[in-house]
């Protein structure tokens, strides 16, 4: 049997005790620096944690050191971190002076738990701390690993803007320092790498508040190499059988009923419009609308696997708080695609399926993977579509999937399927070591049944074609922000909106410059002439920022050789070459979409 | 100087006089031979005229040679049509059975106006009539040409159904027989032609109820069709210096607010739906968002002329009444683009877009064209958005480009500007004779003001750049419509799905038949064996009706040969041809976009 891990990301982190414990230790770092400051609560997150106080006075990153040592004191320390029951007169005795804890404590006994604690150190010892807790710790505040206090911010008590704004420090921790220093650097590359700053230096995109938060205006740099991904993309998937569909951005609100999303999605979806007498919606998804195309007539047998193929753009609700450049927006376009087919072909459209995501991820250059299998929550099936049956079988599916592809060691999450059926999402790993969500297959039994779909199989009977969804580099905008970061903006050749830059030296180089320039448009390759009143190295210096792949120095030595002195944006330099050759590599490097440079 | 027509498409016709003159014989045979029938109303249209009655009885199609017969007698008796001023008094009594005609005459009393009539005949021969009209006819009723009646319809009154539903017969007259032969006949190859019934044999696209109305869905072989004008029409603009841009399909009011097309273009926006605590609307242009691209960040006159491109949806009002397969649609993509440049540039930039419009629908085979020059109405300027000067300058740099390029006949319609500016609208003639409106080419002075738009000259001034709004194909909808109209269906090689189907006679003759397949896709050609166990003449009549271009018979003397049989979808048979020779030229046609097969 193969090894399957169920986890909560969060929960399930062997981290989870080290992070756990180290907010206790900061809580009481903070206690004993920051007279008055309470400590309200604070988790483990994604890459850390995070604790919350309530302060009248400022706590700035200038403090870090000084309570970075302060918990290195409690640290070294060694004092026991032991769980106990307590009760509820115990504690609001312990809590009477903070009104957070109170009301937890209130919330914990209206709902009839029984409150637990966790006690650090003892109460005559130099440092004590009692909190609310529900365990989960290092045995000793010696094994805390190490930790860095990394930000400081403002947070609601609750989220809700009505409340007291408290103070909430986020900090990492790791085993050792050797891994905590690794985590660092890479936080200090991903800034580097920020999505967000290499568009602004390269002009990518952009938001602009008069069109709306989480829109972003595509410029043509990054409108062309998003182009290339797209076009690479669709003609890939044609190339592979799929059949080109185009949908509107809107549909009724009969449509959104009749799918479904109405009653299971309307969170992500906008609110609806009057055109005459009907609402509309923008659409969230393109599902239903290539159901349509696949009624419009009936279907036999023979036209099965029926794969449609759209760039479709698609809108879905974010909060304002939450978005975050690319990675997080309210518009995007899907590479969306949906397989309707036999029960017997199924097995092959899944395979197909992934096989075409390995193909489109490692032509961008990945080739580390992270597999994802997303099932029901067994515990909460009335917040799916679909009945049991259904859901089993199409688990069961793709698990054989996976096993037959080779992904020995992917992981299920339990409760993340989508309301309409499970899925496979495929993450990959970007040049720092970050892991990114992009490929999504996803099996469908409800959207079958509730759009009627049906083809006549070849003794004439009608039956009902299974459906996949998928999309392989997710949201082109989300793709984009990854792969920014991923390339650092060194896109590879084929896909840069200017492929080399013509620097020549003086005046006197521009006509052989011209020449060139010609030659390679010849051949299709993007080029422009550099013939601005600048310095060489000027001009090598701008086209390195934009990160053109090639440059080609031109003066009386090259114009004598009939060639070209070649610098690649790396700053290599390799020196004069024939034209003739830098062309033919130049144009193989681009029609074979390599990710080299030479 | 140039000549100019300045028309008001419908009065200003020649065939005015004739169509007005033919509508009260109509209205006169009707009466007589319909007892009770009371003439309501009935103004010449584009292709004709149309009269409505009040009558309680049923008129059919099948009452028309009766109709007919009796306005030919009308016709023979040669009756004088004249005019006279009549007086109130007079009217009301000739018309006190006829409410509709007295609520008329109140409303020219109310105005203060002066009635006239239109007498035919006189009262004591046979046929006599009188009617409220203000004029302009052919003398006699021998004059009134050669006329036919074509439709039957249910109208209501002033267009409201709160009144009562009248009798609308709609009708056509030309000079001569000749030429309403060559009318009738035109209507009938355009009825054949009618792109929605085309679409429906090829499956090209379709409408929805449940998606909503002017909401059109392309299935596979309409949206490859499409994609591929989309794909040529785009790359076409790259290789000519436009830049590409990718912008979102809503954006906040406040946008809309700030470009006053809230203020001047609210009619044709759909209703707005908010987003968190801000109003949003889809987009009806792309205008605004190009124009924050190129205002990201200051402009140096060395970018200009600065040219975007999109292939942009835009959403507008259109009401459910007047939708009408592809020509009249809810949602469509534009092949847009705007072009900043200085004043200099100006008249160049007008000319390369006309170029390339010229380019562009010749390669679509396109080469008949009317040229409309759209100026404001001078006497409604507060329908307009800016100054006097503005406008001037625009119109005359308009006219002047209409001259340069040699268009001497074109049409100035005044007052068919938009709100923000003048321009130029270039129509097509289609296979069969029809106009229809496809490129435009708009200056817009408008604009960059609003949105204070500015570059730095070579001085160091800080100027404002001039403004062009174009596109080509206008609506990808929208031309579509009118390209399945044109072709029949029957697209180029380059736009086809599918471009050879290979028919082997017997199931013997499939092994070569794939042979030949693969090397046609090694040479890019779309190409699929049909293999189906039907024979040889029903599978030439299905490539034939889903207009694939080349059919590729394969029998025993073909594989003998090393070669195929040809046939042409015009069902011309080429008969044997050697393999090699036959995919060299389908190669050429498709590569060199021919819109010949041979």
């Amino acid at each position: 049997m193969k090894k399957q891990k169920v986890i909560d990301k969060i929960k399930d982190n062997p981290l989870y005790p080290l992070r756990h414990s180290t907010e206790h230790v900061m809580h009481m770092a903070v206690e004993s620096l920051f007279p008055g400051a309470k400590k309200v609560m604070g988790p483990p997150i994604e890459n850390g944690f995070y604790g919350d106080f309530d302060y009248e006075g400022k706590i700035t990153e200038e403090d870090f050191p000084k309570i970075e040592e302060r918990m290195r004191d409690i640290v070294e320390a060694n004092l026991p971190i032991l769980m106990r029951d307590a009760g509820f007169k115990e504690l609001k005795e312990i809590f009477k002076d903070n009104p957070f804890k109170l009301e937890m404590i209130g919330e914990i006994e209206k709902d009839g738990g029984n409150p637990t604690v966790c006690e650090i150190g003892n109460k005559e010892g130099r440092y004590y701390d009692i909190d609310l807790c529900a365990g989960n710790h290092t045995g000793r505040t010696s094994s805390i690993g190490a930790f860095k206090l990394l930000s400081v911010a403002g947070a609601y008590w609750h989220g809700d803007e009505k409340n007291k704004m408290l103070t909430r420090i986020y900090a990492t921790v790791f085993e050792t320092q050797e891994e905590l220093d690794e985590y660092l650097e890479m936080i200090e590359k991903a800034k580097e790498r920020d999505h967000r700053n290499i568009a602004k230096e390269m002009e990518l995109f952009f938001m602009d508040d008069e069109v709306g938060q989480g829109l972003p205006l595509w410029m043509p740099n990054g409108a062309f190499v998003r182009h290339k991904a797209m076009e690479f993309a669709f003609n890939t998937y044609l190339e592979r059988g799929y059949l080109p569909v185009t949908t509107p951005h809107i549909a009724s609100e009969a449509l959104w009923s009749h799918s479904g999303h109405l009653d299971f999605y309307k969170d992500a979806m906008y609110n609806s419009f009057g055109i005459e007498d009907e609402q509309y919606r923008l659409k969230p998804m393109n599902c239903p609308m290539h159901i349509k195309i696949y009624n419009h007539r009936p279907r036999s047998y023979k036209e099965l696997p029926f794969r449609t193929a759209e760039m479709g753009t698609v809108y879905r609700y974010e909060k304002s708080g939450v978005l975050q450049g690319l990675t997080r927006v309210r518009g995007f376009t899907q590479d969306d695609g949906h397989i309707m087919c036999t029960e017997e072909q199924l097995h092959d459209e899944l395979m197909e399926a992934m096989d075409l995501t390995m193909f489109v991820l490692k032509t961008f250059g990945f080739d580390d993977f992270e597999v994802n299998l997303s099932v029901r929550d067994p515990e909460n099936k009335e917040k799916y579509i679909g009945g049991d049956k259904d859901w089993d079988k199409a688990e069961e599916g793709l698990k054989l999937v996976l096993k037959n592809f080779g992904f020995e060691d992917y992981i299920t999450d339990v409760g993340g399927a989508v309301f309409y059926g499970p899925k496979i999402d495929i993450k990959v790993s970007d040049a720092i070591g970050r892991k990114w969500q992009l490929s999504t297959i996803q099996v469908d039994f409800n959207l079958p049944s509730k759009f009627n779909m049906t083809y006549i199989d070849n003794s004439g009977d009608q039956k009902t074609p299974f459906m996949i969804h998928r999309a392989l580099l997710g949201s082109l905008e989300r793709f984009m922000g990854v792969y920014i970061e991923h390339t650092n903006g060194a896109f590879p050749v084929w896909m840069c909106p200017l492929q080399v830059q013509i620097i020549p030296i003086g005046d006197k180089h521009i006509e052989y410059a011209q020449k060139v320039s010609e030659k390679l448009k010849e051949k299709n390759i993007r080029v422009k002439i550099d013939d601005r009143s600048e310095t060489m190295q000027a001009k090598i210096r701008d086209a390195q920022m934009q990160k053109i792949p090639y440059m080609f120095i031109i003066g009386d030595k090259e114009i004598e050789n009939n060639g070209v002195s070649v610098r690649l944006r790396t700053e290599e330099n390799l020196g004069l070459k024939p034209l003739d050759e830098v062309i033919e590599k130049i144009e193989k490097m681009y029609l074979t979409k390599s990710l080299n440079l030479w």
